[in-house]
């Protein structure tokens, strides 16, 4: 693959903000306030009524700017985005981010006004990224070409493995708030792609799969510009993809429609082709976040030996593995059979009159013998069990004697090769601080046990 | 029906906890502490090794008790058991609570030794509740016969109508204290119920089923101690049951074999009885919880009049209204299509080149006219068309132009015929923050939107 041609978006060498505005809480407002952020370039606020804007020289038209520019983030009234691409395209501009609406999402005559948009763009060799599109953040570097309010994501933002391609503006932020402050996952790119006039995330699947800071790709699509490109690229790509499509059911591809003007496609001819490249699927936000969230600390693609979908539970409540068990039939695991060395050496611990199987109900062991002796040892007993592909635990967070580091447990496993998925329950703030704890050491946790049987099934048996 | 013979365990006179223990963190020494928290009349603790516990007076037995006992809180090694019993019966006690374990749930020798405490029990005309029980909660009344860590519980229990039957003992607790610190859910009575030799859920369902704090029961259960009382009980109930099955696969079932001592039976032909009955099913603890704490609200109750399934969403974001779409059809609901004096009315607030239809994606009224103004005359135009029989809300908990208060916006609402759930997104503690605020005046919100619909479809499909 040649360097991808859209490093001006991530990259860019100056950037205009068209529709600037000094008034607090506007659109104009936010995108300028997140570009100063982070952004330490040149910025060219352009605005015919203000000759500076927070102490920034504004321009009245893209065209005044004397600078180079090869971003322009726009954010003006519909009727008036020909007249400034006319400018960008004019200027040299090489990329420019439609964060305004009113396009072809509002009906015929809004799609005119894309299609005029589009034909300057593509004689003046200008990309155009939207319309109704949240713009672009870069956790890494820090910027949030977007116009979220800055307030609410000042500080927020965590770094990591994690991709987003989101078609739709306003949910892009809203959910990316909602991760930023759960603080469970880290970010790469986030790409809000809207209408999807010209760049795709065929496009952008294409620059993130080069780009060394991505190692897993999430997409809440509607639609797919290019689905045959789409599932070549899933094939063949080392980085998973996980997919969460809306307009599944024949209502629910209606109002997408009118949402992002896409044309959702028959969902039974489209889950075919899923499968067949390996696409990971997400039926709701959380769960896309919690199958990205675990695939980024690499579980899913070291070794790749783990294909077969032997469970082993390690509980503290045999109610709570009772369920889990139920679930791993519902998510087409197996309950693993532990090995004639594996119950051996769980025994040790257990008293007597308690018979170990799987699932191991380590209660009256943790009680013999301190819930920290009890849960080292029989989770590194089912760790190394040749008839275990992955493990999930049950556990209590509680304080007093039930107030040991979840951390310190899950210590004695030192190389990762097999999924281990915790299920916490207990009072909020410990099982908050647990989890948060727990996730930065690369170890993931879950408050419903449904959700972590559906990605320990995507752990063992899709990758 | 009978007054219920179950009174001496929920008002008792005189209560003997035997096995307390002045050494902190025991479990003699909690049920001991939580007994003395709410519990105002006689507290007897029996231990032959001390005088006093926490400066009240400790008999040897339970038969040198020098005053009436109704009820024995018992929490001994599982071997001393039937001597206590015995003593129970000498001394005229009418219920225990075993909260101990190491009976059918650890073999035929823990089998052949509850045997022996039942027929003691039996003879003696002694009520036995348990073993391998957490004991029973009212919150109503604040009392606490249970081992649970105190400091854990304490200024956490809220009192409402939900009451619990679960059918495990360390679930019991974690999920208690998980419920009340996430301070969502309403309790009246708690009770675990454990290996059911004596009492069993059909007992205290008759209990409940008469105590006018009770609006909705709950259940986790393994196995049906009578599963034809169980359902006929819940045809004729207008308390609604929701129940949490264990066992439902195959494996499962094997588990609950050594957890409960529990039969699970073929969940297949359950199931069939469990529809028929009209009994909420769940699969997971929490949604378990989510749809008693929506009955307990009243939706489910008034009226009987939304038998149809016809859902409006009112939505910030067109991405979520799709998702929320995608899961009517899932779950067995249909999109609302619109009346056309809904259309109209609503197309007031909307801007020109937004068409209005359903899902109604209202963010361009929101901008146009305030967020307030524009979900307010929204949600009274969705609730009152005809054609609507519940109405789905997606939002966004900000601050900022955002920072409106959800209950300013629902307050529009008198009347509570149809039933309004709420999925919002943003950063977590405005989303708590709101989600308390509207729980506590009875309006439901969800963090997840399959979980919203299945609640809805819970509500108007199967009540």
């Amino acid at each position: 693959m040649m360097e991808s041609n859209l490093k001006f978006f991530f990259e860019p060498k100056g950037v205009a903000i068209v529709g600037a505005t000094p008034q607090a809480n506007r659109g104009g407002n936010n995108l300028l306030i997140n570009v100063t952020l982070g952004y330490k370039e040149a910025i060219y606020p352009v605005n015919p009524k203000y000759k500076e804007i927070m102490g920034i020289k504004t321009y009245p038209t893209v065209s005044a700017i004397d600078g180079v520019v090869d971003l322009a983030l726009i954010f003006v009234p519909a009727a008036q985005t020909p007249g400034v691409l006319r400018e960008c395209v004019a200027k040299g501009v090489k990329g420019a981010i439609l964060e305004n609406s009113g396009f072809a999402e509002v009906g015929p005559e809004g799609e005119a006004l894309q299609n005029e948009c589009n034909n300057i763009a593509r004689k003046g060799e200008l990309r155009l990224w939207g319309p109704n599109s949240m713009g672009l953040i870069d956790a890494g570097k820090g910027y949030v070409f977007s116009f979220m309010t800055p307030s609410l994501w000042d500080g927020l933002l965590k770094r990591g493995g994690v991709s987003l391609i989101v078609q739709s503006g306003l949910l892009s932020a809203g959910f990316l708030f909602t991760i930023m402050s759960h603080k469970t996952l880290g970010l790469a790119k986030v790409c809000s792609i809207g209408n999807k006039c010209d760049i795709t995330e065929i496009d952008l699947l294409e620059f993130l799969l080069d780009d060394p800071d991505t190692k897993v790709i999430a997409f809440y699509l509607e639609s797919f510009s290019n689905g045959r490109k789409f599932f070549e690229l899933a094939k063949s790509s080392p980085k998973p993809f996980v997919l969460l499509k809306g307009g599944k059911s024949a209502a629910g591809a209606m109002a997408s429609v009118s949402h992002t003007a896409s044309l959702a496609g028959n969902y039974r001819v489209i889950s075919g082709a899923i499968k067949q490249a390996g696409v990971l699927e997400a039926d709701d936000f959380f769960e896309m976040m919690d199958i990205a969230r675990v695939l980024e600390k690499g579980f899913g693609e070291r070794e790749n030996s783990f294909k077969a979908g032997r469970v082993a539970i390690l509980t503290y409540s045999g109610a709570s593995g009772i369920v889990t068990t139920d679930y791993l039939e519902k998510f087409g695991l197996d309950l693993a059979v532990l090995s004639p060395a594996t119950i051996k050496r769980l025994e040790i611990l257990s008293p007597a009159w308690m018979p170990v199987k799987n699932p191991v109900d380590y209660w009256p062991a943790m009680e013999k013998n301190g819930p920290v002796v009890a849960m080292k040892e029989g989770l590194s007993a089912l760790y190394v069990d040749p008839n275990v592909d992955g493990v999930v635990i049950n556990l209590f967070a509680g304080h007093g004697v039930w107030g040991f580091d979840l951390l310190e447990l899950i210590d004695v496993i030192k190389d990762r090769k097999k999924p281990i998925l915790s299920w916490i329950i207990g009072l909020k703030d410990n099982v908050e601080n647990a989890k948060i704890r727990m996730e930065k050491s690369g170890w993931p946790v879950f408050d419903e046990i449904h959700r972590l049987v559906k990605v320990m099934s995507v752990l063992l048996q899709n990758r």
